[in-house]
């Protein structure tokens, strides 16, 4: 028995790993997160069970996989992105050794970068950005905003829509400069992605009606987009494809 | 014509995505980093050119790619990690967009998880650490060290092995606390990587031995690696091969 936890990248199904892939295609147990594309859930072999995590706890998912770790081979767990970075995969993982059930870990494909990326976004750019700062906007309360202000770089806020008129509030407050581009990307890397440019001071209305999940990116990497996206043939073109 | 910029991943093969495998797969001139696995470079097809990159200028590459974009169709420009991280991809793909040739972006597996992750370390984890900070180490006199020194999270240092002790002596100036879990990760995802973990104060000197690559994590996530690592009955098992 092993539990492979496997990230499924950030949304375009062309983005799980070779090694990832291979293991969706060969599982006896699928359990995937609500976020995973149904084009990879539907790689997972005719006769594998397959559990969809909606509603489940936390609690619920880490007794979800021992339950399966004992009667079925080869579990995969499908993530949104990658397990490590704000999936919960330690969690998951802690769970699994406490129960002495071998595991895996698949990285993914990060929102982190593919998401801007997807947007016409370089996180990193040589001159403008060579610092990246990642936070989540889950818990606004819980973020050190001074800090957050006066850092270099790009800073990206994962889950920050619903919140993102108070941390915007905060990060003028603490002196960042109410002209710094920012962007809104919803949906990035899937068919529905839309992307909304603006200044920092702006762009928590600008973003009022997209939907989530969503990420912010605050930063002058965000400029480099109009150049970027706008000449490209595509970015991530082709998306919600499995190569054969 | 199409020049592709891929994401090849941290090292193992396995990461790269399904997309980008395909494509490499099926283009008729690949160009690829010096840290890009040489089983990847073998799924190109044999009438395929391959051009290392090795020792080539980044105006080299800009030009070779150019070059290539006249006469052949699909060009695959596979970097390692993510081609937005750290990666210089946005250059290239300025200068394409200067020429008037097509690209497409296709994202990787950046190191910054998956070489803390195949150390067992997850970078973020619940009521341990919801921030990450990236920075690179190739210029250290251009970090921000005090503002490093006071974040919460975790901090991550790319291409920090040169300039480690000088890095680590600042962060300690500036308050880090001394016993602050530290790790160096080196060839991390290949067959050949090995970690050291030790505090802060001592993180360069037990480092000292390592070859590049390698990936600094400074933070109590490391803490968790005893955990993790020890248990688990591999973590990204099985490197260096690609699903057929």
């Amino acid at each position: 028995v092993t539990v492979y936890l496997v990230g499924a990248g950030p949304g375009d199904p062309g983005l799980i790993t070779a090694r990832g892939l291979e293991l969706v295609r060969s599982c006896d147990a699928l359990v995937y997160d609500r976020l995973v594309s149904t084009e990879l859930i539907s790689e997972a072999p005719p006769g594998a069970i397959r559990i969809g995590r909606d509603h489940l706890e936390q609690a619920a998912i880490d007794d979800l996989l021992l339950r399966l770790g004992r009667h079925r081979h080869r579990i995969v767990r499908l993530k949104g992105g990658d397990p490590f970075v704000f999936g919960r995969g330690g969690e998951e993982a802690l769970a699994l050794i406490d129960a002495g059930i071998p595991f895996e870990v698949v990285p993914g494909v990060s929102s982190i970068s593919a998401v801007p990326a997807s947007a016409g976004i370089p996180i990193t750019h040589r001159g403008v950005s060579s610092q990246v700062t990642v936070v989540s906007g889950h818990a606004p309360g819980e973020l050190d905003i001074d800090a957050l202000a006066a850092l270099q770089g790009t800073l990206i806020i994962f889950m920050g829509l619903h919140a993102l008129a108070e941390i915007v509030e905060g990060l003028l407050a603490a002196g960042k400069p109410p002209e710094t581009p920012a962007a809104v990307i919803s949906r990035g890397s899937t068919p529905e992605a839309e992307t909304v440019v603006a200044e920092l001071a702006a762009i928590s209305d600008a973003a009022r009606t997209l939907p989530t999940p969503a990420l912010v990116v605050v930063g002058e990497v965000v400029a480099l987009s109009a150049a970027l996206q706008q000449e490209a043939l595509s970015l991530l073109g082709e998306p919600a494809r499995v190569p054969a």
